[in-house]
């Protein structure tokens, strides 16, 4: 198991469309298929995202539009490991509420969201789950001219960090902490001291969100340098930034997370086909270090992630 | 001018209280006398949240407030660059709000806050005024346990980077662009293609905020690396990583802000008897490098400012 | 051209002997098949050091035998460019000295030593020489026990950096400056200071030498950040170390050196069955990064190389 | 003991002479009176090169002279620290040698230095001698101008760390592996793995000789990174880059070294009266951290040092 890559498949996001590479699964057929074909390109795990085809492909956090997507994905590849996110929370699902205190109606939507963004994972008690670690900006700039296209903030508070922590470790699901920014493993330090995290720790260096750090050599290797014993890293970037950051994983001896949710193309500027073209070049990216892609089971091992019958 | 260190004292902030450091100002005068022995330590500028000393010292975003101090620090020592943060607003100033829609209440409470913000800037139209960068949690936990004793969200969205840097540098204030998590840099390079910021740039790296990044020397040296050119940059840090952070600075040839704002002790852990204290210590540290703090003329020359007759 | 990665491929080195990788060439026609398959590969540079097949393959600093590889290449593939090792003279070529003075004892031997290096140089006026920077240990030792087998000092005082930086260059052959430990370009920074080098410099980043560097990203990053406006940099490890170096040199905009000279194997461990076998992993390694290998042409181009006619 | 610095004042060096600053000790009386100064003003440990007052106070490694200094120092103040240099040998002690025979030439001279260089702490036995890990140029050239003044090789192979590292730890003298370039850490490592060296190893980065690495932050913490469990270390650095690295170290929790060996003079430029000004300089920068001096007794805890009866 010494050296071996898990290759993780993210495969569909909540911002990349159809329109914008065709092969974005929508529905669970589409992300049962895609599921598979990475499998057998060589990912250990889906990263996924529900998608509502109905409403133009907008991204879900309806438990049953969840769960049909994780159900055809298992269906299909059993064996494959599920990571679901804990991104997505309708943004405002009741009122009205108390206006005239601004605090509480604040601390009511960030509850709300949380708890919206928590019933998916509650309802399927997946394998795995992303933990996002950062309060930030999310937003989409023209990367040329820095004219805002859309304005947007992410929230993850302590808070939330907190209860996704405990709610995940006890129903046997492992969190995978999103550092989108240095310092949100710097919040992952401060909380993890209430003991909530079980080892080994899995972190993803997520770059080149607007909003979040950009993809740096020396920043990749600070973030290394400053990870708690018993760690496993992987890493995604956003765009043209993904290539060389999963290499720099990879040639640290950590793992490599890609899919069409973080970029739509291959190297060489094309259009992949489907997130599977990509881990095929992850694998690549791999054997040019002798790195072998591990299988689930390894990565469930490496992970310490216990399989759910 | 060569190697001169420019010293910002940032003498109370929105958290600490006479609870905290009997030294920390409330009232104008405070404030006056505060700045008066921090230039003759050797500041250059100082950097002020003004205090609501009838309301148990809050801070406040009230414009006559805000100017009062202001005020008082020009009366006094008319030559001391007197820099105003933009980061205090009112959390919720009026009501009702359309409260099905949720976006738009949403945004309602940013522009809200945004203009709250900057209410005082475009009162005082001061030589220099902060610019946050990262939305972020801007919390306080319990360092040893973890448990969180207030959780708070920072919002600084693109919209407000974008807005913030054309009103300053529209009415001569230069703005510093406060990076509390490395991908703040990120955000500046971002929104700053739309040709909003006049040269030099100045950028305080912040440490060890509860939602920031913690201080490491080779993340500060990454950011230094990172800077674009003709830029000066500064640095401050939250508590007992405030000194190690002030070295690492000025040994690499920035700059320096200390204060009760980030800390309320000396290195040796007593408690400091005013800013002045810790402008004393950022002096022998210079000193120790065979630099000397610059005059705020000095100072004006090196960052760009215009001085306001 | 922008984007596209220089390839070299170091055919033989001094170390590597037929008995480590049957694929080494000793014989000019071995070096010219294996510089016409590194050029069909990928590579637009072979670096060349001459071996002796007569006396065992040992490598010589003797012109005639150096030029005869050198001419081999030359005829079969006139545009690929040839590197000549400037690394290589013999031990000891004369005697007896004045042994009782032993510091003009010294100074003879390191001068008979540059003297002898500089020979094939002088005669056959290449494209491209190595200029090694750190006067370093060049020993073997065994890995796991740290038993030494072999013990050696590679000389490369100042006033050698400065003499063969000086004929290089009046010689239209371009130095590449081989960096085998950090300091060395402190050693080029210090001496360049005489206006020896024509811009572009070209560097060449050595790592896992027993007596040099061990590869690490952030130290990578650190002699990247240290270069010199208007230079190019190129990387090659050791054993084990080659892969992940050149990966780190490609993602970050650098470019390839390669071949048996450094490693005798693939990464999957299998011997390599030529350099040009390790030339295809350098091309997939870029093509995974959406970068083209460069023509001879071209790398004359980046590197200020004219081609002699 | 928490958070101690070890100050360790080098006192004279081989290549700083009277002429450069009249304080730079030549007999043993002298050194004697700077040793005892320094231990006032902090320090824990000198560091001494032996010098010839006879001849124009050039440095020796005759071990009645060497011994003098030790001796003189050591009745003064029986409770500092002595680390004797094991980097001084008569360059060319005897001849005439076999000069057909290039390779045992060579190989001869090397033993003889071997020799010269251990005969001090062999007569000796200090608490702690230095360990030169870096076979290197050790030069003087003209900082502006990159002319060569004095062009030395410094030659440290594996055989002489293997050899120095053995005997020393085997008379109960704990030798510092001096890091000048950051190849020697890896020459270190090699070795090491024979079991050399007993723990906590001790290792002092040097910066700025002409030969070795000049200081950067960023390089000074990959150094920290790649460090050993059980490690302590300290540093010193030559001219002006002694303050900064000092100030680095102190920052990340080592040790200082000073001293005229280093650098003449103060922060300001002027010349200091004498290390012990330097060791001044060196609190002074560990009070603005809250760190103190540790005592000689406290110094051999951290260092592992058992005081010699």
């Amino acid at each position: 198991m010494e050296g071996k890559v898990i290759i993780t498949a993210a495969l569909s996001g909540s911002a990349t469309f159809k329109a914008n590479n065709p092969a974005v699964p929508y529905s669970p057929k589409e992300f049962a298929d895609e599921a598979e074909k990475c499998l057998k390109a060589g990912a250990a795990m889906v990263h996924i995202h529900a998608r509502d085809e109905v409403l133009g492909g907008f991204h879900t956090s309806v438990v049953e539009k969840v769960k049909a997507v994780y159900d055809a994905i298992k269906q299909r590849v059993p064996d494959l490991i599920v990571q679901v996110t804990s991104s997505v929370g309708t943004p405002c699902p009741v009122g009205p509420f108390e206006t005239t205190d601004c605090v509480n109606l604040i601390n009511n939507l960030i509850k709300l969201n949380m708890e919206a963004r928590l019933r998916s994972i509650r309802a399927i008690k997946p394998e795995s789950a992303s933990l996002n670690t950062n309060t930030m900006n999310f937003s989409v700039l023209d990367r040329k001219t820095g004219v805002i296209v859309i304005d947007n903030v992410f929230v993850n508070s302590f808070g939330m960090l907190q209860e996704f922590g405990k709610e995940m470790e006890a129903m046997g699901c492992r969190p995978e902490a999103e550092i989108y920014d240095m310092g949100g493993l710097d919040n992952w330090f401060l909380i993890s001291k209430q003991g909530i995290f079980r080892k080994p720790y899995n972190f993803n260096f997520v770059w080149g969100v607007a909003g979040g750090h950009k993809f740096r050599p020396d920043t990749f290797a600070s973030l290394v340098h400053a990870l708690p014993e018993d760690s496993n890293f992987t890493t995604c970037a956003v765009g043209t930034e993904q290539y060389p950051a999963i290499m720099q994983s990879c040639l640290m001896g950590g793992h490599i997370r890609i899919g069409l949710e973080d970029n739509t193309r291959l190297p060489n500027g094309e259009m992949a086909k489907g997130s599977y073209e990509q881990v095929e070049v992850a694998v690549k990216v791999a054997s040019c270090l002798g790195r072998e892609p591990a299988t689930p089971t390894e990565a469930r091992k490496i992970l310490g992630i216990q399989k759910k019958k």
